[in-house]
């Protein structure tokens, strides 16, 4: 078991395209209750299971697991709860730290989002220039919840 | 993955005590939703988180992982519904077969089923004299409602 530190910020303008190469992610959930997220997701060539428990703060117990690719893809294609959620996912370095960009597809198109894994929740780090409010805990922006109120349908109602 | 086919009966009587020793199991659940329940089991010295899909007649998904014993003791401690499900598992062969049955504690003490492994939903099998009615498909004896809705409280209401 690990425990995650991540805080997580919303991405303002271009000025980090380039600066990574992307890798298609494809992700679903067997759980989305929030004390008990169970994640199915293909990242290029690999696959994976994931048990996370419920957040305190910005940390949570996890819990992950290799699996074969065509275990995960049967599970995305016929299990997980839809719409199954796509993106690219850039790890752009910055000044010793490295970010994860999500640049969202699908019913999620338009939302981009960065995420800064940290070893202990008040450390300190630069911002860089593309970085914009923070959303670390909103719920909004957790995972399960962009598959049940998908990003595209945000500003209905 | 793997397609099961099995086949769940009552159990009657005491003939089928001392036929064989038993294992404690304790497992619980990630996911109770039918279409995709997600189990987390400590099978004597052994562990493993299981993804089932929905049943179609008797036989359905599954996809099985071991797991660290430690990580499993902290999902059931920590993660999973409650209740925990308790239970001694005897495998009793028969005539060229291998009934489990499943002795429960905890909240569903006075539970005892068999269940049946078989190549085809129409293969024949004989049946021990201790084999009661069938109930497989019959949702009250998911394991998954055995949480929410305990054997020992069948009768209330």
């Amino acid at each position: 078991m690990a425990r995650e530190i991540e805080r997580k910020f919303l991405v303002i303008g271009d000025d980090w395209r380039g600066l990574a190469p992307g890798k298609d992610y494809r992700q679903g959930y067997l759980s989305t209750v929030a004390e008990r997220t169970v994640r199915v997701r293909v990242a290029g060539e690999r696959a994976f299971l994931t048990v996370k428990g419920i957040s305190v703060g910005a940390s949570r117990a996890e819990f992950e697991y290799g699996i074969p690719v065509a275990d995960a893809d049967e599970m995305l294609d016929g299990l997980c709860e839809r719409p199954i959620i796509e993106k690219t996912r850039y790890r752009i370095p910055h000044e010793g730290f490295v970010w994860e960009v999500d640049e969202f597809a699908g019913a999620n198109a338009g939302l981009i989002v960065a995420e800064i894994e940290l070893a202990s929740e008040d450390q300190q780090f630069p911002h860089p220039s593309w970085i914009g409010e923070e959303v670390t805990g909103d719920p909004r922006y957790f995972n399960a919840n962009l598959i049940a109120h998908p990003f595209s349908a945000w500003n209905d109602g």
